[in-house]
């Protein structure tokens, strides 16, 4: 299986790249600019000599076309990503990981877009697409390290169960993480709101703060 | 210091008072009835026979007239009864533990007030009280067994920091509990909005699910 990288030039994009293709998955890392994919490209795999990571530097409809599609442009270029490449993601399960939020005096607080949530936004502009919420939580820059895992749960959501249970074991699969099947598309405004929490838990007690879902099977 | 539990005869409330009383404080049962104040007074005194819970049943004006008041009223009358409260709330702690939530086809769902949280719509109430957001997450049922303690951290907002403070560690005294300090009261939209969510855990795992914040010191 092929994922793509919507936004793969960024720090969350970066992340979810070096992770996916660090268990064996060639990943085609997206942007606007052909160029700048490259760039980032080369860095990562100059970073990560030794894992021989399969990336290839691709357009956004280039990483549009793999089996998967991670949405990691942030959130106010998202739908605008998404809204060209609505065909082309039809069918596939395409990954929603952007969080709304802004500083608000001092304290980091949630966007809400007019649909609750950015997953249900994204659900809006490519409707044709399996769209599944995950990957909000984690914090891109030590989890783009592939030398120190990550300990945390990842909530994931969506209306298509058979696509949430298939993302939640991917995660599985993912260095530290356990995936977390939390309902559908309403649970995704409290998952996305979540993130700006944490960064207040994060500011209170100056610490990277995880989630952890006690009492599973 | 003397607890006092508005809407003390509901689930919630009969929990937050017996857990109060277990460690010893004395603990107002609020109604809006005396009756059913009583009532469930003497089911819990009978229930906890071998404690000697210091429960005192009253009306919702008698238990706004303690030191720290939980609003345990479901969300949908919580403004209600506040409302005529709001000069003998002045000054203390008010600890607002209401979701809003709905099932929404299949799904459990956060319901929006319009000032983004219910705790939020609380400190609009009684603008002269040091309003804190907490307990949301606890399942009032198995949270109302003093033979069990749950094992669960309970994410504590406010924009009083002193007064998130002091609420954080009355719930490090509860058995099983941690108080995390969460942010201000932005940050309670989405502690709220997780309970529907966690709601939709259990439904999936057929479990219990609760949060733990990892990564503290």
């Amino acid at each position: 299986m092929r994922i793509g990288v919507l936004g793969g030039t960024g720090p969350a994009g970066q992340a979810v790249a070096v992770q996916f293709a660090g268990i064996g998955f060639e990943v085609v890392v997206g942007s606007r600019a052909m160029e700048r994919a490259e760039e980032t490209v080369a860095a990562l795999a100059e970073r990560w000599a030794d894992r021989r990571l399969a990336l290839v530097p691709g357009e956004n409809d280039a990483a549009a076309g793999a089996d998967l599609v991670v949405a990691a442009t942030p959130w106010d270029g998202l739908l605008a990503t998404l809204d060209p490449l609505a065909d082309a993601l039809a069918g596939k399960i395409v990954v929603s990981m952007a969080n709304a939020l802004t500083r608000f005096g001092k304290e980091m607080v949630p966007l809400l877009p007019p649909t609750g949530s950015v997953t249900v936004a994204v659900a809006r502009a490519v409707p044709r697409s399996r769209v599944v919420g995950a990957f909000h939580h984690l914090p891109a820059g030590p989890w783009s390290d592939l030398d120190h895992p990550l300990d945390a749960d990842v909530m994931v959501c969506s209306d298509d169960r058979e696509a949430r249970r298939e993302v939640a074991e991917l995660v599985d699969r993912l260095p530290g993480l356990r995936g977390v099947e939390t309902g559908g598309l309403g649970s995704a405004l409290a998952i996305e709101a979540l993130t700006p929490a944490l960064l207040e838990i994060n500011r209170r007690y100056k610490t990277h703060a995880a989630i952890r879902v006690t009492g599973l099977p």
